[in-house]
């Protein structure tokens, strides 16, 4: 399970540089802490930095579900697209956030082919 | 523990299915991205996926606590209680929020018995 | 791996504590669900919170995968440095949000270590 440890670290690092980049914009815009809302281009990187946090919850036990269940290798890769269409979200929501449906969307059905593959896998054992 | 990730999975559906339903009510109610304020039927969904989030964050690692050091069954019929209280906090916060504390308020006893559990289960082993 | 269960159910207690208190605040204010805004004291708090669920999320599985791919009894002694830091980051944000910055900055490192320890550690044994 070394190459799900490096999916699994990989999509963390992810999800704490866009905590970071949350960080900066607080700095750039004088958002001050505790404050939560601000001019757009701090808010598009605080929706970025939130929705990926809801991704991540679900990503990382039903990518560990999948490798167990079905195969590691291909969760590993099923992983490799849900951190590549991350990337893609992040960069679309920050220049408009109207834009943001493809990268959600190829992350999102990578989350679930995972969650789903998972539950199926554990299901058929089972039985 | 097929039966622990088959919990596990049930409790992270019942999450996205939260999600999909904060997105609904952005469309519905014309909540755009970035923003995260609305109309009271918009919030209501939105605090109904952000405090189940702040749950399950807590359920997933303490239910395979529990199950690997006290017992499964006993692990995924309290899992059972947590995904069933979580549907009836759904339903009620969404009805009229001063009512969200029956439900919330059995998940959480739910939850609280497996992270409880675990740590006990883990100080007992060592001892 | 007993030892990686209690720390992994103290930083998973610290952080319902510090939600319990989100809620005793909501109280004081009567700040009504849905709504997430209100005084400063609740907004502390309410930072407090999301920011700590924003780390426990990267740090539970990297404390594990550090724990497998290096040592338990290291992992552990790093996992305490982070509770301890979240203290301090909590007592200090609730007195002024300016002075936060050591307790977050001291947490960060010892999940950055975990993090990065983790996938060095599943690299190395890969090769």
């Amino acid at each position: 399970m070394e190459l799900i440890t490096i999916i699994t670290a990989l999509a963390l690092i992810q999800f704490v540089l866009f905590g970071i980049q949350v960080g900066k914009m607080r700095g750039k815009h004088e958002v001050k802490a505790p404050e939560m809302s601000g001019p757009p281009e701090f808010m598009r990187m605080f929706r970025i930095h939130q929705n990926t946090m809801e991704q991540i919850v679900v990503f990382v036990p039903s990518l560990w579900m999948f490798a167990h269940y079905f195969d590691p290798k291909w969760g590993a890769g099923i992983g490799l697209i849900y951190i590549a269409a991350r990337t893609v979200y992040f960069l679309d929501y920050r220049k408009d956030p109207k834009s943001r449906g493809r990268g959600f969307g190829i992350g999102f059905a990578a989350m679930a082919v995972l969650l789903v593959g998972g539950i199926v896998g554990a299901v058929m054992k089972m039985l």
